[in-house]
């Protein structure tokens, strides 16, 4: 484990982009993206996906230097066609087109095609919060996932993210995949090679495993609620919501044909639509009532639930984003912890694009 | 088991409603809402209901001759105070507002507050497809549900339903409650003398149980995930969600405040809002790219999820919304199943409201 201040990630992270091609200012913003994954903890999102990027900028995919193609075609429905770029620069783009919608008519929303993986959910719906908005983010992602009761890859980890502004609490922010549990989380059984709870995964054949490596042999995660009893046509339901929002009313591919996150597979053949979707947008939270009111009742709200009677009274209750938030502030001040197969990405990265680590 | 035709039970409940002091109009709509829940197979929120709403008309709890005062706040962000109405009116009505500002926007959203119980999600968010717009809509309710982590009543089973339009497909509908299970299920196992599946509650002391009584005896229900491992702190987020938009934003209740559904308990004292809450909206398909395309679209991720590979090759992947449109159509011909308990219901509501049985 190796700890780094983030702005030494973040300047790092921006060099890489711009050696591949991207302007100095896509490149910040898409640094500042993906360290704010690796503030929050949602360690599986930020500098870690960092090479998965750049070898699809290198093989064409991802496009380093792309034009955004705007349509307004309804007053709060805007689509943004993104010319191949990274997710992390399209969805704040659109997010910023779908705010403006919302200051003028109370909410607005954008629909993204033909683009790429956009990193956490959270950063572009949490954009909202400066307005006093209520921010809400989507996107569909590679197939892991399968429908319930089936046994192929449909559906990626889908996340939905709904970010509330508060007056002093912490903001109410759930960003959740809406699988089980998302790949990530195999990952780090794997790497303490232990096993994985039952619920999680299924092999190829559709038997239960507690494999760690299942998805590395041909397994398939199971979507939220784990089986039948535990109610997984319900994660199923919700993951097919997000593809339907991110890929089918946007244009972009949807179900299989979303184009897979490593860059040694193609994506399928005969694509119904462009890239990976994303869908983002915001309601004004002045809209119901003023939002003095909303704000206040939001604190009661997230009070009265932090004080819920706990089974165990070390372990109080949370409230979505709370954990992501002090972990935030920690890791601003003390840095960001790396594991060891990160920094040999760091390393081999710096020496493959000829800038200095900042390890 | 009885057998009813569904207008020969619409008429009654309409009958029902008059009697207890609504219009013509808004008992005929009441009626049509409730039907439709049976109709789905959604039998719990069918006339299952009906005695329990005419005790809260009898206690005062639900206007039967509501006013709604509308605020158009913001162009696409209506608000309802439904007057103490019923939500099987106030939620249609809010809905149309929705769509007439969807028809204009691209998008429109409703927030009710002081209303009642709504019946199912899934009617309201329905009546967008005729219009081809994408439904949504969210209650609270009662609490049952416990937050991840805790042992206390603090959430209803909230549902979420998104409707989407298809070219010639069936349409998508996601109605889900965001609990494991919703009480209706415990109900069934009950009657049936079974035991519940683990993973649906816990005691009031927060122990697991399998008992189909849990409920009764001050135990708690579930988040979606059911535990840890689970990830039952998604199902929990994705309830606080709908209590936050159908309460706090709203100006209705919420959490622990939320008004029971049986007229022989009180709500809790110092309410933050009024009533329960609801949110309604939609979104025009036609608003990212044609709906042509959309909705030719959405009949190929149908068909492509229909395909999927399944666990039993007997039992076949199904899409949301499946199973409740096959059933709907086989009710609207062969007529609705009625368990004794609830037949029993209609000839006692029948006798003291002084009106024919319809069995």
């Amino acid at each position: 484990m190796t700890n780094i201040q983030s702005d030494n990630l973040k300047n790092w992270i921006t060099s890489v982009f711009q050696s591949c091609g991207f302007s100095e200012t896509n490149a910040q913003l898409s640094a500042e993206v993906l360290v704010d994954a690796d503030l929050r903890g949602i360690d599986s999102h930020g500098v870690a996906r960092l090479s998965g990027y750049v070898r699809l900028i290198k093989n064409g995919r991802i496009n380093p230097d792309p034009e955004f193609k705007v349509s307004h075609r309804k007053k709060t429905m805007i689509h943004v066609d993104a010319d191949q770029a990274i997710g992390l620069l399209s969805a704040p783009y659109a997010m910023n087109l779908a705010m403006e919608a919302t200051a003028e008519y109370g909410s607005g929303w954008a629909g993204i095609s033909n683009s790429n993986h956009f990193g956490i959910a959270a950063y572009h719906a949490m954009m909202a919060l400066e307005k006093d908005f209520i921010g809400f983010s989507m996107t569909n992602a590679s197939p892991l996932v399968t429908p319930s009761g089936g046994k192929q890859r449909m559906l990626g980890t889908n996340p939905i993210c709904v970010a509330v502004p508060t007056q002093n609490e912490i903001p109410f922010v759930l960003d959740m995949a809406t699988a089980a549990a998302a790949n990530g989380k195999l990952e780090i059984a794997e790497r303490l090679n232990k096993p994985i709870p039952a619920g999680w995964a299924i092999t190829a054949t559709g038997e239960n495993t507690t494999d760690a490596k299942a998805l590395k042999i041909g397994g398939i995660l199971l979507p939220l609620g784990s089986n039948k009893n535990g109610g997984y046509h319900k994660g199923y339901g919700l993951s097919s919501w997000v593809d339907i929002f991110s890929g089918v009313i946007t244009g972009a591919n949807f179900g299989p044909w979303v184009p897979p996150f490593v860059s040694f597979l193609d994506p399928l053949a005969n694509q119904p639509g462009k890239g990976i979707g994303h869908f983002v947008g915001c309601w004004d939270v002045d809209g119901f009532q003023d939002k003095e009111t909303t704000k206040k009742n939001m604190d009661l709200w997230i009070q009265t639930f932090k004080n819920t009677v706990s089974i165990d009274i070390e372990n109080p209750v949370l409230i979505p984003g709370e954990i992501e938030h002090h972990l935030s502030i920690d890791r601003k001040t003390n840095g960001i912890p790396l594991v060891d197969a990160v920094c040999k990405d760091i390393e081999s990265l710096s020496i493959e694009l000829n800038i200095n680590s900042p390890l």
